[in-house]
């Protein structure tokens, strides 16, 4: 089973669409690397973190921030697809 | 444990922004009765699909069309909560 991400958000915080986008941004770029991307009320306020199957690769809580959405994408490849190249998203070299 | 709402499409179809669109209208009416809504990419080309769990509440192919969201408000609120009003996207009575 490939993995499934999970972006878990504060509905209370008006984050559904910051996290629908986000959703939308990663579905596109591994469409064929994941099972797919779950949406998930958090029932925490103020809660936002992005699981890989059950792991936590990002946590606001712990970042005191958004992740921008070319680091989200370097941290889901880093999890997901490590050999995939991510053009404009990724990482210029030292 | 909430039910998971999940929106299986064809990516080659283009059918992305539809569903993610439908997912967002779910979880916006449904926040506090579904764990999440899963939006996963098929591989079989032409699928799309609603499932309620594991219980298949919508599928394209053997409707030959996709549920207008009024429609797929009042399946997915029969099955996750059917004692909910929807409002302006409630049944006329008959």
């Amino acid at each position: 089973m490939k993995p499934t991400i999970t972006l878990e958000y504060c509905p209370k915080c008006g984050w559904l669409l910051r996290s629908a986008w986000m959703a939308q941004e990663l579905l596109t770029t591994f469409t064929d690397d994941v099972h797919g991307v779950l949406l998930q009320p958090s029932e925490t306020s103020g809660l936002f973190s992005v699981r890989v199957d059950e792991q936590v690769i990002f946590d606001r809580k712990t970042a005191g921030r958004f992740p921008d959405i070319k680091e989200l994408k370097q941290l889901v490849r880093d999890a997901v697809a490590p050999d995939k190249p991510l053009g404009h998203s990724d990482r210029k070299p030292a």
